[in-house]
């Protein structure tokens, strides 16, 4: 192999608090929306209407909350993951400012923790990872931490160091760059009445419909994050691996899941945070998946009457519907079938004031037919 | 399964006169043009080229008339086909003022007509359906009919009114937003020099070429759409379905027409209205389609010498090439290779004035190179 | 067959000196970039980033040279290569001045040679094909060769006349639209240091990564530049053809290559020329591409000190990975798993001034988190 090749980093080259730059910066446009619609389907108002955005105080319509994450993400991969044998999780996934079409968004990663496993032959490295806007503004962040293989196993192990990770983030926390329009939320254009006042703590939610991902599905959609994992890609390779077959990017299952969860949570604009999330069970083509969610909080949110969170546990799971709620009564033994238990938080907006919002009520702004 | 997932609407839950408004609204982008060519690969010029559009009075290339059809069509399907267990037909299909990227389209449909099957477990639903631009401006509005499931047998049959569906759009209604260039319409730029002039009446046409569906691509466009059928999408369902595979939306396959029919209708610039079309046959992944039309008539459009519109009879097959014209003496029987059956008409340029238009004559436009 | 469908021209269609004016022309669009991205994973910087194309003299981000080249190559098969039953080769295919998102592309080709084969059933016709700008700019040009059917063997043969075509294009011809910002280029963003200095003559890189095809990939790639080519796109057809299965579009793996090369070439950031190309053996859905290019001459640019041109034999093989660089004895016996054997060159920035440039320096345009 020629010098020129990058191998991407082994565990012996992460030190504690390095800063490792990602490339290439990502210019975002409405093409790149096009398809994240196109594979997932996505129908948040939100991020389908510029107008709607409009209405609630955007300047046009944002990228999908995890289309933005997909973008971040794969940044990081070349520099973080590429010898990674396993993403072992992620923590305090903080959405900022929202993303529209024209941003660049760049990212870097920054090593917060190190520990050489007992083997000798693999480590785990820790990273906070951050995405910026072209002004700077932080649209991401999160940490998260996989295990690397070493390439000289002579190499000494580091002093270990494992990071102080966030259990979750905290409601205070939240960026929220929403707000609801003075004359009404418009329940009309979201597909949905059902707002943040209406859940209740323990609200289970079969999100009812299931979608088959396909080959050229996951891959497009993984491209075009430009996510270099391997896995994913090489069919020649996996033939031979593990499973014999590509597995698909585990942010593809979220995708799927929050777009699943537009039936019953309609109104969930935004995501705010992911607080943590395994992937149970890895996800190939041909898998068809299903999602639920259990409301964990409804939390309000300071200084702010017009816009609630919803804390949910959101399950997928594939090739078996989940009306009866798999993986409900908690992890062990966890159904065979999950592929993701997601521990996250929404936006919501709060039904101010009520007699202003209803179920088929049109707001002054519908456009009439001439 | 939680209250906060719609399930859809059942025949009792219909009612004559009944407004539906459709969310969520839709920004359509250079984004959902590009992924409607990688699609269907077509090459109206109108389309595919914003000096060309110009040419023709538009401010800039219009989206091509069918994806404006799915965008709409989509629209719906959540509130009125979500249960229907058969897509029955559609009627006076008119296409309104061109759409562009940017503009925000928008959907309601109004009940029409009702009549319970006399099984008491079914009944068939009409409704009209309207699509708009951000100024309230109509795009397309159609008729269809479906047959849905009730939900509560119990319930009273509703009085039967079945509405008066026009058997075709009569051409004084179509909308002509295009006109030709004084200077002359480009035929070197369209990849025809056959105008309206030139087809007769009883003309058949083999469109030649044939394409094959894949499973990503349908899903891809129809989730692009936001259209949320779910017969389109969970092979875990439809496996143990009747037909064991997820069938394609039948508007897949008449845009695949729209695009084969570039061969030998070059100069079809836009569609003006479906008057009415068959599904005769379910189409899967897999399927190879190939398309033919017959023109059935050659119309002069009121006040216009510009522009004339063509009505043809198209008919889709699967794996079966059409120089033969399957399905042309008449449906009885019906080719079972035939899997559409298309009464549309399209807008055509005229040949006026005669003298300034020719194959291989180019116009001053042209751009030269340096 | 209705005279209204072009049956494309066939041998003795083609005549010395004779213009072919393709269609429709094409804007091209965000919409085609993030499809590019999504098909290739592309990662050059120059066409991922609109602020860092600026930072090189640009006024925003352009396509990449490969989605040029598709979109004019596209343009001219329904006149040129219809039916053809070979596409021989192509020479001096040099990239003009850059396509940016909202131009106009058309295209012309002029016949520059024939001569009828001995079996009196077919001929090799040679074009010159060029690509513009709305503005007349040429921004592709090259000749290729065909053989075509004739479709009335009773026809004489015309004279033969093989034109003399460039074995290379120079270096002193190649358009280079881009400079080196002053204040250094910035490799932080690019994903490498490794600039034109770099690089040696004989130096070999094997470019690691593989990436499996899909049906839909390539189909939907082939279809946005609207190149017809029935090959790809028909399995009723291709079922009983020779491979019995459709075969991937040739610039499909050029493109690969060109992706994959980013692994060893992240500063290549345009392509200059294509000198000549094979296309050894079919790639079919599937196939998983690996690529691996040998550095041919390091060439400086007359008047530039600040980018250079590697001169490169890139060759990609199939379900193979490259690391024992197939191919490289030359090409008798070649070996059977490689598919392309490309001569091509790129532009690269040179270390000018060195000081400024280096590994995790960062530039001080890089956006700050606030």
């Amino acid at each position: 192999m020629s010098e020129k090749t990058s191998p991407g980093n082994f565990f012996e080259d992460f030190a504690i608090g390095q800063r490792l730059p990602h490339s290439p910066p990502r210019t975002v446009t409405a093409g790149d929306v096009a398809l994240y619609t196109a594979l997932f389907g996505s129908r948040f108002a939100i991020s389908s209407s510029e107008p709607f955005a409009r209405t609630l105080g955007l300047p046009t319509a944002p990228l999908d909350s995890m289309l933005v994450f997909h973008m971040i993400f794969g940044r990081t991969v070349a520099d973080v993951s590429r010898n990674a044998i396993a993403n072992l999780g992620y923590a305090g996934v903080r959405f900022g400012v929202p993303v529209y079409p024209g941003d660049t968004l760049e990212a870097d990663s920054v090593v917060i923790g190190l520990k050489q496993n007992t083997d000798g032959k693999t480590g785990v490295v820790y990273v906070h990872s951050t995405g910026v806007n072209q002004r700077g503004e932080i649209v991401l962040d999160f940490r998260r931490w996989v295990m690397v293989n070493k390439r000289d196993l002579a190499r000494p192990a580091p002093a270990t160091l494992i990071p102080e990770l966030p259990k979750r983030v905290a409601a205070a926390d939240f960026h929220v760059p929403i707000a609801l329009p003075r004359e009404a939320y418009d329940v009309t254009r979201t597909g949905s009445a059902f707002l943040w006042d209406d859940y209740a703590v323990g609200e289970r939610i079969d999100h009812v419909d299931g979608m088959t991902i396909e080959e050229a599905e996951h891959m497009l959609a993984t491209k075009l994050y430009q996510n270099t994992a391997k896995v994913h890609f090489n069919q020649h390779v996996e033939r031979e691996g593990r499973f014999g077959k590509r597995i698909v990017y585990g942010g593809h299952v979220i995708s799927l899941a929050r777009s699943l969860s537009f039936s019953g949570l309609a109104n969930a604009l935004m995501v705010a945070a992911i607080h943590g999330g395994k992937h149970t069970a890895p996800t190939f083509a041909g898998d068809t998946i299903y999602a639920w969610s259990e409301v964990l909080e409804c939390e309000t949110l300071p200084g702010r009457d017009d816009i609630g969170a919803l804390r949910l546990r959101t399950i997928a799971a594939k090739d078996r519907a989940c009306g009866d709620f798999p993986g409900h009564a908690g992890n062990t033994p966890l159904d065979p079938a999950v592929v993701l238990d997601l521990d996250w938080s929404v936006l919501v907006p709060r039904r101010v004031p009520v007699s202003a919002i209803g179920r088929g009520q049109a707001s002054d702004q519908m456009p009439r037919r001439s």
